[in-house]
């Protein structure tokens, strides 16, 4: 949540430390796939801001028209909110302890929590508020949290209970189709996506005679990059795809140049005997998100060419085998043909979670 | 490298978000045994700074009469630098890229970088620089960087090239046995520390008469904390130490209740039938870091009971089993006996990786 590094030269000789670079044409196709995808589906589309946490990428939302978004924390929240978004959804378990946080943004923004538990229900119909709208969070499958979609006894409670608090309004049902990650194949993926949807829909029919405006709300990159959102969905909260990673690579929600962020990063140490370059770009870089290549490879990202104008995906040198807290390793048939000194570009196994970690460091993200 | 959260209260209760709590007692107990430790077998005690990165935490080891200190990047011994600290070890593999900064270091701090390859040794002696000290790091049987021990014409084409530089200082040879953290067992770990020992000082009878004053240089906190240092030894450089955490615990370098640092996380989710718990505490807050436990979890961190004055080892809920972005999943039977918005304190694999994720978070870290 820091302003990023716009140097006036578009040269990459001027980067001395690693340096996560985010394509912006890249993510511009990014945002506009998927907001044509839901326009298509006539479906909202409420992006997920976890993943680039930017006040500048958020305005490359809003200049394709975007006005709703979801995050994961109430700082996030906060902070989006000084940026001028207005609604918000926070898609994390209330947290009691930042009650009065919620209470000031719900002033003059228009902000939905999650509920989904009966404890917490209780809790929040006896505070005062502003008015606040709540999703119960459903737990389709992905086993974090949420309340079971067959548990209608709770959601029954959570709906009683919050229904004495006049300010509290309940805006629909919301779940997070995680689960989609642990596929181990696109069909296993669609079963999932495909019983998730059910499972709304199903609660929908139940309640929108009772509550009518309310909405069923799903996202996860690789099912809304996949697949169309199930019918009777009426918003999708995709956060990953404006950047994708190796990760999204893998599962096969995107084509490996479709991702937008890479880390240059520069070599300090070569040794062609074993087939190894050491970077300067660790795992307080990187972040220590690892994932398991087609080859079987557990790999932290995927070393490839940079050039003047950014990293090259067909031209791979191999893949960052380990890290410690400066240091990656990178396992390469290609290291005697590197100097000390060269760059390579990183495509990271988890671009949240890089992001996350590059943005607080100075100079430290780069839009080319 | 920020300034840390003080509130004036004590209480634990104004806590609302993910925060490392500081115990500084412990961590002083911990300064004070390694700086006794290094003095009582009279070699040089030159502390990594990379566990901390914190100002404060650096004045504790000035108040014991530390001067010298080791970092792992630039950045970081320019931030010790403009903290008063003007002897420095870079240990981290020459960044030819961020030469300009370490020129400028040098002019006014004794600055000691690390070679280990004859082309940054090439590289660097045709560069304009002031006084600038260097070791030869020697890979003692890490694998990560430096010279094998045994590849003397590589050390003596390093001591010749860089000869021909005035301002160039050898200061000795300096290893990192990182391989310790590899260890099955502490018999192995004291293996590859004498070992490492033997590389070292052997190098040292072949080059002292030469270069009289060079020093052997080595350090990592197992090692250090659990055995004397190798004789002939000139210096350690631990830096875990201040902290210690879930990993050094299960390495056997420390007592549980040497750990100094701890995550306050709220309870935001509750589910008893599969004996889970759910904490604002992810990986943006614990690092992705995780490691096997000596009941054969796969951890990333163990949840204590938190009280007014701090946290309990004696009170163990369980393991974080898993981590998202925001999330983290503790298993624990005592799961119904919580509830949201209580606050847990989660000992950490990896001090180094939380505390550099916490200290960039507005009021993320605060000293108990």
């Amino acid at each position: 949540m820091y302003q990023f590094y716009m140097p006036k030269t578009t040269s990459m000789d001027i980067i001395k430390r690693p340096t996560l670079l985010v394509n912006r044409s890249i993510c511009h196709t990014n945002i506009q796939r998927m907001e044509e995808h839901a326009r298509m589906n006539r479906v909202a589309f409420r992006p997920h801001f976890k993943t680039h946490q930017s006040a500048e990428i958020g305005s490359w939302f809003q200049a394709m028209g975007i006005r709703s978004i979801t995050v994961s924390s109430v700082s996030m929240a906060s902070f989006f909110a000084e940026q001028g978004w207005q609604d918000i959804t926070i898609a994390f378990p209330l947290n009691h302890r930042e009650w009065d946080d919620i209470t000031r943004l719900s002033e003059t923004n228009n902000i939905q929590v999650l509920l989904e538990s009966t404890r917490s229900a209780e809790w929040i119909s006896k505070q005062e508020c502003n008015n606040l709208g709540f999703f119960i969070e459903i737990d389709t499958g992905h086993k974090r949290t949420g309340i079971h979609p067959g548990d209608i006894s709770a959601i029954e409670d959570i709906l009683e209970t919050t229904g004495r608090n006049p300010n509290l309004h309940f805006r629909g049902f919301l779940t997070h189709t995680g689960q989609t990650y642990r596929s181990e194949h696109t069909v296993e993926m669609m079963q999932h996506h495909v019983e998730a949807g059910k499972a709304l829909v199903s609660l929908k029919e139940q309640y929108e005679n009772k509550y009518p405006g309310m909405i069923i709300s799903t996202g996860d990159t690789p099912s809304c990059s996949l697949f169309d959102p199930f019918p009777g969905m009426d918003e999708i909260r995709p956060g990953n795809f404006v950047f994708y990673d190796l990760m999204q690579y893998y599962l096969g929600s995107c084509k490996i140049s479709d991702i937008a962020v890479a880390l240059a990063s520069p070599v300090v140490s070569i040794h062609p005997e074993r087939s190894e370059v050491v970077i300067y770009g660790g795992a307080v870089h990187l972040s220590k998100d690892s994932v398991i290549s087609p080859e079987g490879i557990s790999t932290y990202g995927l070393a490839v060419k940079l050039g003047c104008d950014g990293w090259d995906t067909d031209a791979v040198y191999g893949h960052v085998i380990s890290l410690s807290q400066e240091h990656g390793i990178i396992q390469m048939e290609a290291a005697k043909q590197l100097l000390p000194g060269d760059l390579l570009a990183i495509l990271p196994v988890h671009s949240c979670l890089t992001m996350d970690l590059m943005q607080y460091r100075p100079e430290g993200v780069r839009i080319i």
